[in-house]
């Protein structure tokens, strides 16, 4: 029996009355905020199908979510975009606790950047709960916000020994999430960790999945991640917590970029065998492959000790040195012991080709091979190279050692994801437009703002004061800069009573480039202005970049205020200041630090000063934070050169300089006067594996 | 003309037509949500006055405010109560930026506890604006909310100059508010502060004003702050920018209680003078006089060099030493200069009289007396005392020396404020009573603890688990223990699916004593909690007070959680911890660390641990934190004494027991072992005028 319905009351009506073998047609149209409930019983042999009446036509958009219940139940061709579920999950597999699904199959369906605005918002694409579930051959497009695409739970025994499979989906894009919770997948919870899952993530292919550290996370055991395809991603396929995981047959493509990793490894019994990794430049936790060391006495989401582990015949292919021992510190002080690493082949290899931090025999590295040309090493055979080429990919093989390539599949973007949806549409760019703006006209640039497109140019055309009554808001990348040949700068001021928060806001969807203006935070008895630029304080989910270049920010009088602040819930991409200046400035200079929360985020993936004066600053010149133990995350990079600072911060305790948590940091050519004098020119608080450099300051 | 309005839209235009000599009358009634405003036009001679038609019976409640603009209106005997501004200002001197009020009255009113839920939402009881307003015979009873009581704002000349009255008003009670922004009185700030307000702020009553380090803060030029008494307030009457202020015939009463302050200068010109200091116990910014040091090019907002001031006649008895030099640190390097210290009269004087950290001679110590029972000191004439009484106050006296009785006005509570008000009003006390609850009642208990009264007692009367499925909530002062003679403790879980954020949470008006109870934090496959206690995260404006005693907390198991934590927003005054166990938990035992903003506010004034284990802890024991500058606050303060510390936080830079910005700490007899092996067993991060003590650990 077919049925069509056209609302979520009478596909939940359709879906209850239906028998196995019934399939129930979605009305070809856009379901605008559709909660979506569908639980109904059909076999094995005659599932329940829940389609569109023609596959890409049914769109599902703003606030809707769909909840599975019940027993094969087949949810096929669905397209989620321009929306995002108003709960936690947005495709969940239980209805409520009580009654979860089992045997029923979500495939061929599209979710395309269907996010909370809030990039702090956890919510999840798809989390299955039950068994025998299956997710497959669907299309995951650019998740922005927190928690990972695609969840397995196992809180009871009815979730547990799951054998869902997770299979043939096309995972593409996850930009830097800048914070934990960044992660692709995970499989289980620390809690419930010690129990087998048994999920199967087989024939995927991930592509620029660069949440953080973990792109798939398993936190369970006896699952089995193979043959998978991993292009050009900045984390690795991690067995964080659990017993007795697979790991075979997969293929990682580096192409030299750098972060990109491969499989690392905690907790015991674990088998890595016949994978490809080509190409990888990650280091430390985003190595080839590493092993941690665990913690004695660990609590359940801490480090458990690896032993028993097998790592067997993996191809290396041009890859950064593997680390054995990872994260060893004054807790994590347990080495791997009884881990087997033979019949590996190393092609091109690193020198060394791997780094033991413990170098007590806890691995047991022999037998394994390197190519012919290579240098020759202990506890390498030199072997001769052939090349298999295959959906055309190029991998070395040899005889005996490395990986079984008939094992791997392969996986290219053609053979996953949801064939019927073209993920490669462009949009028609406009010719970018370049307008001229009056000071008597300063009243009408947000509506010129309002009407420019992205990477039109707004040009301030002569210099004297600019009187806003209302800050500026850029949501799209524009340019705007003084025009050329004027004796002096644009000066932007507030002439409203009102206090403003910023002269120009960056809001989601935002980029700014912005020159030789000068910003001036107090203006006869006006308003205060609060900061030159900022990033929103509503909701965001994209990264921005700002570049700053030949302003100048002055007089802003209150310890609040800033030159230029990085608000909490923003990230940039790059905050890009040169040959400007700042003084008078009671707050901070440059504010990228307030994200306090101390979970590992930041607000500026890089921040680059250079050629930029800060002077009579009370606060610091520069104050970046990112606070917490957390190591999911590559950023925050700071680089600062040929700077000058002079009165900056002499409060006691006070830091002109303040990198707290900066994990790539450079200070070069840079000079300190009459600054810091209360407390210190520079703070660094990093970890032992952050990298500083402060030479000729 | 006499007329009798009933709602603010009436009030609006019976002033609106009132002429000269007119009295507009408001109902007697309670007037709820009354957005009043009044604008119009007297004469010197004949007011408009707008009045109840009985005083105190017409009382304004839930979200109102008064706005005031026009000339010669006289606004009387108002009563606020139950309610608070829905904008930023809760009586205000002018209706919008272009209408303000000159030569207004505001008399005796009420402000009794008009607060805001949220203790950080900045709102003002009173603003003026204009020139020539009074606000006399008014009394402010127990502001608990960021900003002022009272301001006088001198953005532009409208108001500059302005020859205001602030007379004869009740200050009474402000709570240690835990941060900037618990002033009772500032005039001007510090943009403008350069220019002259010629304020008087003379005949009030401050009673018990502990909000923060200024009572009173002078922001502005050439005000007269005079014959005020301030009677056991926790804080100073504060020259902080400006010049020219004259302070003269003040009486100060501290009766021995610590904190208790009195004068401090900062910027030149002012005079102190005729002044009588009682037993004033505060030190540093908190002496019964200091006198800053100043910053180099200071900024508007810092600290300008005291110079050319005048600190003549005052009289000191049985007080704490003076400060010359206050604040002397790296960055305050300018000392006072042309400082004249004479004919002032120290009666008990604490040895040293005073202490100059920069001994330069900048304040001339010459020609000041001393009683005749002291040990002479150099540059004090011995003098004979006699005593003088007056409104039930002793005085010494002594000829040519110390203050001139005859300027000082005794202010008693009966002399200000608004007479018909009487602010004792007792509350009825029930009796206390005790209710015994068994483990199969669990779900009773909210119902209970919504039935009972301050003070009341819930006993759990058997071990075992007491499955809860929603948090507890209490909103008044309670005690929960287990029975007596128990064999074990009786353990809260949670029973339901849900994650519960605390087993009991403390709202606003709540305070807890708990006894001999377990927390357990994970229980079968149930939901998490995410705390044992915690305070609310919703709105507060009182302290709460928290003892545990013989408790214990165990099985935390994700990093975010804890076993107590105090929230962002709320402060308790006293956090009290004793024999007590923290055992298995991935986040923080005690987290008094949700402060973040760097603002100097804090979560708990007092956090007392006494002979408690925490032990397997994966982030801090004890983590304390007040970042930033600020220097209004006392606390926070921190006691640990007799506790073990077994495997805490070794992971990488972590800290055993974190106390930053925490201004006296003591850690006594305690053990520390296989702890802060990655990082610290303690870090302090604290400024030179903190007090620490770390002994027998
Ligand atoms: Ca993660
Ligand atoms: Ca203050």
């Amino acid at each position: 029996k077919n049925i069509t319905v056209s609302s979520p009351a009478e596909l939940k009506q359709a879906v209850q009355k239906a028998i196995p073998g019934d399939t129930v047609f979605l009305e070809n149209k856009e379901w605008k905020d559709a909660k979506l409930v569908v639980e109904g019983k059909g076999t094995a042999t005659k599932p329940i199908v829940i389609v569109p009446r023609s596959i890409g036509k049914v769109i599902i958009t703003g606030q809707s979510y769909l909840k599975i219940a019940g027993e094969y139940l087949v949810i096929k061709g669905l397209h989620f975009k321009d929306g995002y579920t108003p709960e936690k999950d947005l495709i969940v597999f239980r209805v409520n606790n009580d009654r979860l699904a089992n045997n029923c199959r979500l495939t061929e369906c599209v979710i395309d950047e269907f996010n909370n605005p809030e990039r702090f918002r956890n919510e999840n694409w798809i989390v299955l709960w039950g068994k025998n579930n299956r997710v497959d051959h669907n299309t995951f497009i650019n998740k922005l916000t927190a928690s990972p695409v695609l969840i397995a739970e196992l809180n009871d025994e009815r979730s547990q020994d799951n054998n869902h499979s997770v299979d043939h989906n096309y995972f593409k894009g996850r930009q830097r999430f800048g914070s934990n919770g960044g992660e692709t997948i995970r499989i289980g919870v620390s809690r419930y960790s010690l129990t087998p899952s048994r999920t199967q993530i087989v024939d995927n292919y991930f592509e620029h999945c660069n949440g953080e550290v973990e792109i798939v996370s398993i936190k369970s055991g006896e699952n089995n991640i193979s043959r998978n395809t991993f292009f050009e991603c900045e984390g690795g396929l991690v067995l964080r917590h659990g017993l007795g995981n697979v790991v075979n047959g997969n293929l990682f493509i580096g192409n030299n970029k750098p972060f990109t990793g491969g499989v690392r490894i905690v907790n015991p019994g674990h088998r890595v065998t016949n994978n490809v990794f080509l190409e990888l430049k990650g280091t430390a936790f985003r190595s080839p492959l590493s092993i941690m060391n665990g913690v004695p006495n660990s609590l359940i989401n801490r480090y458990y000790q690896v032993v028993d582990a097998k790592i067997e015949n993996n191809t290396f292919v041009n890859c950064t040195p593997l680390t054995f021992g990872a994260g060893k510190d004054a807790e994590r002080t347990l080495s791997p012991q009884r881990v087997t690493f033979q019949k590996n082949l190393f092609v091109n290899a690193s020198d060394p080709v791997y780094q033991d931090d413990n170098n007590d025999g806890g691995v047991i590295v022999s037998n394994n091979a390197i190519d012919k040309s290579a240098v020759s090493r202990e506890g390498f055979t030199q072997v001769k190279i052939t090349n298999t080429v295959k959906n055309g990919i190029t991998v070395p093989q040899a005889k005996n050692y490395g990986a079984d390539l008939k094992q791997l599949a392969f996986i290219t973007v053609n053979q996953a994801g949801a064939k019927w949806y073209n993920t490669n549409q462009q949009i028609a760019k406009n010719k970018n437009t370049t307008t001229y703006i009056k000071a008597s006209d300063t009243k009408k640039i947000q509506e010129l703002i309002n009407k420019t497109h992205a990477g039109d140019t707004i040009i301030l055309a002569e210099d004297g004061f600019y009187k806003l009554e209302e800050g500026l808001i850029i949501n799209k990348p524009l340019v705007i800069m003084a025009a050329k040949h004027l004796n002096k700068k644009p000066v932007f001021v507030n002439a409203s009573f009102k206090t403003i928060p910023a002269f120009i806001t960056i809001e989601n969807g935002g980029s700014l480039e912005i020159k030789n203006i000068a910003f001036q935070g107090a203006f006869e008895s006006y308003g205060n202005v609060q900061a030159g630029i900022r990033s929103t304080d509503k909701a965001m989910n994209r990264h921005y970049n700002l570049t700053v270049d030949g302003c100048e920010f002055y007089d802003y009088n209150e310890s609040s205020f800033a030159g230029i602040k990085a608000s909490k819930n923003t990230l940039a991409d790059s905050l890009v200041i040169k040959n400007s200046l700042f003084r008078n400035i009671s707050g901070t200079a440059v504010n990228v630090a307030e994200e306090k929360d101390d979970r590992g985020a930041y607000g500026a993936e890089y921040t680059i000063i250079t050629n930029t004066v800060f002077t009579n600053v009370m606060g610091s010149a520069v104050n970046v934070y990112r606070g917490g133990n957390d190591e999911s995350t590559l950023g925050p990079f700071v680089t600062i050169d040929h700077c000058t600072f002079n009165e900056i911060e002499n409060r006691e305790q006070g830091t002109v300089v303040r990198l707290v948590g900066v994990q790539y940091a450079a200070i070069t050519n840079s000079n300190f006067a009459y600054s810091g004098q209360g407390g210190r020119a520079i703070e660094f608080r990093e970890f032992r594996w952050d990298e500083i450099l402060v030479d000729y300051c």
